[in-house]
């Protein structure tokens, strides 16, 4: 088979890239090593920037986007029992929308079906061959045969584990990387959520955080030992220690109920440099990984989409190369940031083992702080909404 | 002797303390271990915010400082070999002053000469009795001989190492610490400043800052391992490594000249709570040390300074004691507050044992998002130029 393009890696990213491509005559081919059905019980928060909703729409999967996602103007913080609310529509004149990564990929699938866009799952040993030639190729094996791909440019859509990143010899690539001393130990219960928005909670005891997928399914998270065993936290242990580090006001009314869900997920930082190798560009969680707190890897992604599919739309347009050529310092750029913010949000909420007093106290006096400032509330609003691309 | 109020310590914050109490008619005695000569002696940066020149003026203290200080309406901020400038006046409408803590102080003894006020220098062995009683005293020695002051209160001003805040129990109070892995090795010359602003530089090799005292005195330091000896610090030495630090602009129009005071201080930030013991207040370093990244030692004793001189006035005017009743917590709020913003610059701009590449890209992200986000440069300049008292 021969494409243009070679994308590998079926979740939303490669899939969004695939879509925006197409619309303008791009031709691509989606290689998943895992099955259709497996991707999309794969269960990841969704709080998507506005600007990442733009892209949605502009790919043509904003319908029911917009029909069912819930649009949040703002979020709650909490510090010593204490929470204010900080306004973004209000500071940015932009907002979020809490729509599931699930129901985004379910989206992106009917309409890569509808256009039939072309998705080969359960592709095993995917590997890339001459990424730095004028001819790079693909091979993969499905049913017991091996198949080629020949293309022009590769994106590496494979996540944090894929072959990708790998593919850039050693040498040649730095990475950057900070594991945090602790992990989030989330539930999901059919409970309608405490809270319209999100409640983000300082706490001695560790953080916790209330979010939501709907109106009927809410999501908890109570920063835990990452080497803690789930069977270990009883259904109510989890909402005990929960209702401890949150506001009074929010505990008191919190509805709790059996959980349909739980695990404990580990939170790291990991940056890697270059994003572009040859005619090989990575993408998403391929390059970069980020911590939870803000919600920022899936919208990460999505800029990388959106530059590198801008890039490549701009090259077979005829219009010259600069996005190519710029592609891994421009997604780079916004990439720092974005790790930025989720490392700054995780280091304020979250109770380090070697913080002492001192670290809670300022920990407590940067939230205070935030509280009285439009200057700092606007800092974090733009960064949580989304920077500009 | 009896007093309304007995000030141990004549810093900065004593005199000035001392000044605006008597400027209402109440009765104040100053206490200094040391010499006036020594007192003047001691060389420290001043950079002070806006509401604490307004605080010397409402002192009678604002002479000279309005001729001969320098207003900075911004300063350059380095990293990565690029700078740019954060324009205070343009955020805050608001800046700050270079004027040193030595005038300062030389200001202060003037006016209290001016005025008959009494300080007794060399008394030693100062102790405070029954602070907690209606009736406390503090007794000192004075060329051998014992003497008793009675008073209504007590203003603990005497810095770190002071009497004041060890007179409250330990049981009784708290205190949170963080030392910091490193030094400023400073040095003062007699040649014009690089900039007519401040540049504070993040680099890889660690952080270095161009300050000056006057047109024609300059202050420069580079963080250094806080056991080395200065010995080891010879003029070209210390010039060449400040070079390597600071953007290349800079670096090649910095004029050098042999160092006229060299030195390595330690960075600390401390906080003791309460601020109040019954009838002692403490002020200033007595009760906090801040880490001088961002120069608010000084402000900060100036805004006790402000909150007990305006709590007194109102006692001893019948206006009640709500200011007393409420000096910890108003101070300690400030207190906190510039404690987290010195600790947050000194973060950002210092390079630590244990960050790692990760930490020193962190860092430069900091420092590139706060270059492109109005928001966050305002966030910077409110607390530089102070928050409001």
């Amino acid at each position: 088979m021969r494409v243009q393009v070679c994308i590998i890696g079926g979740g939303p990213s490669g899939l969004l890239l695939s879509q925006l491509l197409h619309l303008q005559g791009i031709d691509t081919v989606v290689l998943e090593r895992r099955s259709r059905d497996y991707v999309l019980g794969r269960i990841r928060a969704g709080v998507l920037e506005s600007g990442m909703c733009d892209l949605l729409r502009r790919a043509g999967v904003g319908e029911r986007l917009d029909a069912e996602g819930f649009v949040h103007n703002g979020t709650r913080i909490s510090a010593r029992g204490h929470d204010f609310r900080i306004d973004f529509k209000k500071l940015t004149d932009r907002t979020v929308t809490v729509y599931g990564q699930t129901e985004v990929t379910q989206d992106l699938y009917a309409a890569r079906d509808a256009m039939d866009g072309k998705i080969i799952e359960e592709a095993e040993g995917v590997t890339i061959h001459e990424p730095t030639s004028d001819a790079p190729w693909v091979t993969y094996t499905k049913d017991g045969t091996e198949h080629r791909i020949d293309c022009d440019w590769i994106a590496g859509c494979d996540g944090f584990h894929g072959v990708s990143r790998q593919t850039i010899p050693q040498e040649r690539r730095q990475e950057f990387e900070k594991v945090y001393p602790f992990g989030w130990l989330g539930i999901l219960s059919r409970t309608p959520p405490v809270d319209h928005e999100l409640i983000y909670s300082n706490h001695p005891r560790g953080f916790a955080l209330c979010s939501m997928r709907n109106a009927n399914l809410s999501r908890y998270y109570v920063q835990a030992p990452v080497d803690d065993k789930v069977e270990a936290w009883s259904d109510d242990r989890f909402w005990d220690e929960l209702k401890r580090r949150i506001p009074e006001e929010a505990a008191d009314k919190l509805i709790t109920g059996p959980s349909i869900e739980k695990s404990i997920a580990p939170l790291r930082s990991f940056i890697a440099e270059p994003m572009r190798w040859g005619r090989l560009f990575l993408v998403g969680d391929a390059a970069h990984i980020v911590p939870p707190t803000g919600a920022k890897g899936l919208n990460l992604a999505a800029s990388d989409v959106h530059y590198l599919s801008r890039a490549l739309i701009a090259l077979y347009a005829g219009d010259g190369d600069e996005g190519v050529e710029t592609y891994s310092t421009q997604a780079l750029a916004r990439v720092w940031k974005a790790s930025r913010f989720s490392w700054w949000m995780t280091s304020t909420l979250h109770s380090f083992p070697d913080q002492g007093d001192f670290g809670q106290r300022m920990q407590e006096a940067e939230i205070a702080y935030l509280e009285q400032s439009p200057a700092a509330q606007t800092a974090l609003a733009e960064n949580y909404v989304g920077l500009p691309y």
